[in-house]
């Protein structure tokens, strides 16, 4: 029985601002404060910090929503590169836009209010405020199309998962600062399970209306979904930062469940609300009743825009982390990619 | 120039019920009044009503969010076999739950705030307010193996598109109220574009590890990106009513896109706010920049819950069109479909 | 202890829309699907039916948000003539746009898209959508500095509420579609507790500058809740319908907690989320902590436009009392009215 | 007319995080992406930044929601005491709970997820999860009364404004913590336009129902917007930060229309939108057609839990003022004050 006292045992600090201070210590204030948002900040913070240092933990990041084109494409290649995050899965948009500027093309700096009659006689696509032209899709296009024809004829005969054609992308975008690059050269998994629904789609129409249907390339709708579930049925313990919902939150959950096993650590960083029903906005409570989420696992949602909270929850992490933290993931140091066709 | 009399030519007329009223006397008076999600609501209706009206438009209805175990399942598969949207592109959520009835299993009723964990150890899933007991979903995943066992050997060697997955689907689910069995038996094309992010792509876990790799269903990630475009161009018009967003709203836009053509018709019922930058809460306005949606397209978006906003758009435009009302769409009487795999 | 079966009761059953039906029938296939959105509006609807069924209670309304203008006048000042609410707690705003149109001034269809600075140049004011030129409300300003005037004069040396004041407008307002003429007429009270934050504050400013302070109108920031609370005393049970939130929902969930009483019934319409802790978005379930809204009581939270949902209620509950419906208020039965100034 | 490459100025920058960076480093890298909620953060704080150096611009400070009881507390009473915010205008609910820490009371963390029931039963107020023991409010009511008593001995015949009723709060709230102490102490003025929804009403109640009507307190409704108007009217810029929306924010853009003037500076931090046609979703350019926010103006809103975006603001802002920064408001500076009251 929870007595009275209990609900009155730790009174809000209120937070204090006198002079420069680091992000950590801004989220050390809203973890004294713990309403509303910033305590879910600060326990988000908290959570990351904690699957990170958990050794036998694999992170996943679920990757929806235009992040990529609007600034974090860097940061999310270098939380690969330093092995903050042990397994990407994306919408294939974001990663169009990854390759788009692996092959020099560019996002601008638009503004959301603005005549879209105009942009589209000048060619010019917009994403809220983020512009790009349309050239640099069409280079774009030009060199999928020409990377379709290799893998198709080095693959012929077989079938990719969609993480296979991640990492093929990754072996022929030479660019240090690419997602798909990043995750080819460590062999972190990147999984696109609605790989066709984007530019990457585009891409193939073009490609298999030069090819007869044998030669075109290869991508399996369902392959994917025995690597995933491996990861997560060999991996000790689960857990998933998630930017947005949508597909990817549902592919890592679905993952987790299917291996029979439940997250162990759970962030969600997102705009959707419950009520109307979809999985974007369901509660972290509702997962446990599936078991996709344990009803013990550190977890919790915060309502904002992406773009804003998740580099405060990086920034907050690195600096908690110190610049000598070095992790090597557990699906690496076990090997597991062997068994999922990795190297 | 806009004089100043042009923004004053039409007083806002005040909604006045004084009895029983229909559903479309309703929504009238939305339109006189015009105004904020009352005003959007009545030209969400015209809209539909004009789309169907048009005898050389074809109607896209994307499906997102938990729709059809909430209640939507006969209205959909109503729409379908009425004539009254003549393409389908869904989640494979909806049509897992969708599936899940056919074969015998039901939703319940719950509610939203209740104790999870009981649920977990009670084997009983929940979607917000609605209860799924997990012998439904073992008794959908039983079927579905058999179902995929039976595909596989009638299509060896064969790579369906996420559209020839369904209708294969639908053939096997003798159920009049589904959705799929009713897409089936009237050849209306419906695309799944993330079929393994569901209890689909458990199922093809449990098929596949009783098979050996080449015996195992083989649904290509790509093949409908064809398909759908094809429709799209050869439409002399397209019109799409979006439910929720996502994926499914992506895939009707791109297919605009991919067949230089941009709908003619919008209407979106979302949740969702642009200022993310998330495709489910962008503008209509900035289709028009990538050319998804025209510029002097009828388009709107209504702000709102699914559930209560696309029955009243059903309920307004069914009562307009009147009892005789006869619809041959399009791509049936121009048979578009032999193109893409039908009959 | 639940058992596994109770929370298997009741299947969903799926909307079936098969020609013209009334909104009641719409709203009875949603109580049957009982889910998300579709479930909470038909409880919203059952539970208004229930207060007005109830004899001893008494139906608050709380009006926030810009529906007046944007066209639910009439359907507020109907209610009230019909007896279907019983006290109104508003915005300043809403009664400054009921009183604008008692003047001769109108709203107009607008657009929310639009160049503001050229409205600006024609003196043309926006509200999301609908556009007020400035001259209705120079009229206005106009009757009311000379309706404070005699206000003033008439009520020398007395303190007003805000429920004097806005009867005292009724009064004078000779329009018999005015929310503000109709509650004067039927006695309803008509609370406006932030009365200052409107055009009414502005005209007070044309007032007051014209006049030496003794002799201007003197209107009481407290003086109300007194009045309101005392009516929550009186009433043998409470409801409230809130269309928005803010201080209205506030002010009557005060008087309920003030009356040591706890509301009976509640339906509250709202786009605004609980997380960020306002008022506005806090849950029913919250306000029970506090003994606002008893734990028994029947209460719903719809999530949506209220443009759109409170139409539909009124439609749904007028044509389930049918046309002989006839509703004494309690607060007018006992006059409960004579204890705070009313006749 | 605006030409294609006007479009494709500048790329956005992705965010990188090698290390431990400030807060003002972070807002920088935002400011160099550009886009998104990321985009709109930088520029509320160059906005605030700007207000800042601007030494002919009045700050005003629109304060709703629970921001207080949730951690603001401390924050803005040292903005007020450092001459950051030279006005406020906030709900009466957030100066409560500035009172109640005032006379000894608590907030407490708590939990969004909890038996309400019990907590009704514990006397345990909550808000969101935030929890507050009802003898806390019985302290502030004693207190309260108390002060109402010699507030209305004092002021005999004379109504105050709820500036001067704020300002006779916090000359007898002997707490350097509090908002309302460091608003008397500095002479800052604290509008309440709403006093009376809060327990500042209940407390009233009290109060009056022990006195005879000409000795109770009386503070007039409309007084303060002789006030706020004069503060406008005589400043030679104004700019506002927005903290939810509300009657703070109306009052604020209220006052700069009615002194004709217009503000040049505007914040706004909310989770509202636009489309419902709410005051507090309302944009940014929506006010400039009524001239409370002029064309030219440095606007932005910011989408987003204030307790999240508030603290990062002030700390950038801070971070950039550097530690001998040192601001003396206008409205000091020339003593605009004795025109409204002050000393």
């Amino acid at each position: 029985m929870v007595e009275r006292k209990d609900f009155l045992q730790e009174p809000v600090k209120h937070i204090k601002i006198n002079g420069k201070i680091t992000v950590d210590q801004l989220i050390q204030q809203y973890g004294n404060a713990g309403s509303f948002g910033a305590g879910r900040l600060s326990v988000a913070c908290d959570i990351y910090e904690r699957m990170l240092r958990d050794d036998d933990c694999t992170v996943f990041l679920a990757l929806a929503g235009a992040v990529v084109p609007a600034g974090m494409r860097s940061l999310i290649a270098d939380l690969i590169r330093e092995r903050l995050v042990d397994v990407v899965v994306s919408t294939g948009a974001n990663m169009v836009h990854d390759a788009l500027e692996a092959v020099g093309g560019h996002h601008y700096k638009g503004h959301w209010q603005v005549d879209d009659y105009l942009l589209y006689k000048y060619h010019i696509y917009r994403i809220y405020d983020v512009f790009v032209p349309e050239e640099d899709f069409i280079k774009l296009d030009y060199t999928l199309v020409k990377i379709y024809d290799a893998m198709a004829a080095e693959n012929e005969g077989k079938s990719l998962s969609s993480k296979d054609f991640a990492w093929e992308l990754g072996k022929r975008l030479d660019n240090p600062n690419s997602i798909l690059r990043a995750a080819y050269e460590t062999q972190t998994p990147i999984f696109l399970p609605a790989v066709r629904d984007s530019e990457f789609g585009y891409a193939y129409l073009l490609h298999a209306s030069r090819k007869n249907a044998e030669k075109t390339l290869k991508v399996d709708a369902f392959k994917d979904v025995l690597e995933i579930t491996e990861i997560c049925k060999r991996s000790p313990r689960i857990g998933m930062i998630v930017i947005g919902g949508g597909v990817p939150r549902n592919t890592v959950q679905s993952a987790a469940l299917a291996s029979e096993k439940g997250m162990d650590y759970a962030v969600i960083i997102t705009m959707d609300r419950p009520e109307t029903g979809g999985l974007s906005g369901s509660t972290l409570a509702e997962t446990v009743s599936w078991g996709k989420v344990k009803s013990k696992a550190d977890k919790i949602m915060v309502i904002g825009d992406a773009m804003i909270i998740f580099p405060i929850i990086v920034a907050s992490v690195i600096e908690r982390l110190g610049e000598n933290f070095k992790r090597i993931p557990y699906i690496q140091r076990e090997n597991l990619l062997a068994a999922i066709g990795g190297s």
